[in-house]
């Protein structure tokens, strides 16, 4: 299959374009490097069956051959730090971005695949949270230009769908992490390994009993080969339900890599959500799809990961900031 | 001052034109009727300080002087048969339409002026609807082209008033009736009278007890121009909180109209809210608003724009159709 894939150069997006390279498809990556890495282009850089565009997809997306079986959009600022360096474009996007995709999906008769985020749930009043939960989003908060984004990329999704005929797919993505991450996502994961490596405390917000589901990303990415398979056009939670407080989050941390670490609070970001957990029964009944890889082994590959090579590793940059 | 609306030829937007062209304003309507009327424009067109652009404002908003106070988005398909018409191009005028108008006013200097919606609040579970409340909308549901774009709307309004700068305010309108609302906008005021006028039974979708709150046009518009008056960015409600089930509207139309009236019963549309009224504490605080017309007189009013000249009623089209 031709496969374009925007935000190739982010960290989902790096997973998909080697997952789907290994299987012998031609990728075309589209990434403008507002939150995607150059080293995550250069990865594939001299893969004979890859392409990379540079381009702003809320602009348009530059592609002008005939063929394409599939447009997977991946493409936002996805971290709380960074869609709020750049609201404005996050908002555009979830908008220009998402319907550029429709469009271009639709001009080549090719299949379009949404990645949407469990933040459409917001600061969910039901627990856990299935695709039929409509969410609880304050429109217009400091979060609103991802969370309303990822809504109206939904919508216009399902517009597309319905009014002019393209066969689509929606996954809401739940908390994930694996290599690749950006040190400076400013998520939990994230910042607790790169503190730790460096031998910091762990900063817990608020009282660090909010829950999280954490998904290691080869999990993410079998579970979206396997929608591509399949004709399901609602929203597909992929997350891992297996919940942690953020206080048993940094206690897994500390027993892989350092004991001795301490914990340090800080307040809670506005809107932030208190608890978030998949129900994965979509997933599991149409896909046959569970997560496979336990939060500790997950951090393992990761903290593994800073040993490899430089151009598959993305930790090493925690040694070096 | 100088002040552009966007769906100047729509319901709302064509009494903001008249009402700030007799307070001496100049004003700049802009429409590309899709579901604005024509005759909304021609009872304007010969005033010296009317202007009008006709453009679509999802592609641009074609306004190239320099002086420039105000700008006013209005334009949206916004009864549900309009936009389940132009789903995409509700989203659109909903995401970039709000945007050039929020460029537009960056460029100019001039504030930017948001028509939202109770809709934004969905199928709320809390009542009556503060502006506090998040909100239960279904983000991918057939409603959604019109609810998302309304809470994207927001977002961005909000993303480029914290972001940019740029001097903003954002109003809820709930359920509003009057002069010149379409003949076939599929609410539920126009249709009893529209029905009522011609002699048939009123429809009655469900079981008739979900209830709306009715306000007047003159309201809506004083609220709105006060609004206008202050400095605030936070969205506010504007609306009339006393609440009627549609069997009771049925039963004020009768009485107006026809008390013969029949009623007969249709099935409930998709998602439709069960219940909506506006908490308007905050613009009773801010602005001193408060409705000033009952749903008795302001059917009244209704209907006498029906005897008045042609170019002034709306209503007359009900009596040709």
């Amino acid at each position: 299959m031709k496969i374009l894939i925007t935000g190739s150069a982010g960290f989902v997006g790096s997973h998909l374009v080697e997952r789907f390279l290994k299987e012998g498809h031609t990728v075309i990556g589209v990434d403008n490097y507002i939150s995607g890495q150059h080293q995550n282009t250069a990865l594939f850089r001299a893969h004979p069956r890859f392409q990379f565009l540079e381009a702003d997809v809320s602009l348009g997306i530059p592609y002008h051959d005939d063929a394409l079986d599939w447009v997977l959009h991946f493409a936002s600022p996805a971290s709380p730090p960074h869609y709020q360096e750049f609201p404005i474009e996050t908002l555009m996007v979830g908008a220009q971005g998402t319907q550029h995709g429709l469009e271009l999906a639709l001009k080549h008769g090719a299949k379009f695949f949404l990645a949407s985020t469990s933040e459409v749930y917001g600061d969910p009043h039901v627990h856990p949270q299935s695709e039929s939960y409509w969410g609880h989003v304050n429109p217009n908060g400091l979060r609103s230009c991802y969370d309303e984004a990822k809504r109206y990329a939904e919508a216009i999704t399902m517009a597309y769908h319905r009014a002019r005929g393209v066969d689509t797919r929606i996954i809401r993505i739940f908390n994930t992490y694996g290599p690749r991450m950006r040190a400076d996502d400013g998520r939990v994961i994230t910042n607790f390994v790169h503190q730790a490596l460096r031998g910091e405390a762990l900063t817990i917000y608020g009282d660090g009993l909010q829950t999280r589901s954490f998904q290691y990303v080869d999990d993410l990415v079998e579970g979206i080969v396997r929608l591509i398979g399949v004709t399901y056009h609602e929203p597909v939670n992929l997350g891992n339900p297996t919940e942690f407080t953020m206080l048993e989050l940094a206690a897994v941390v500390r027993e892989v890599i350092d004991p001795e670490l301490t914990l340090v609070y800080q307040p809670a970001p506005s809107d932030d959500p208190q608890q978030r957990k998949p129900d994965i029964a979509r997933a599991q009944g149409l896909l046959g799809w569970t997560p496979q890889v336990s939060l500790r082994n997950g951090l393992q590959n990761l903290l593994n990961s800073v040993s490899e090579s430089e151009t598959t590793s993305d930790l090493k940059s925690f040694l070096t900031v």
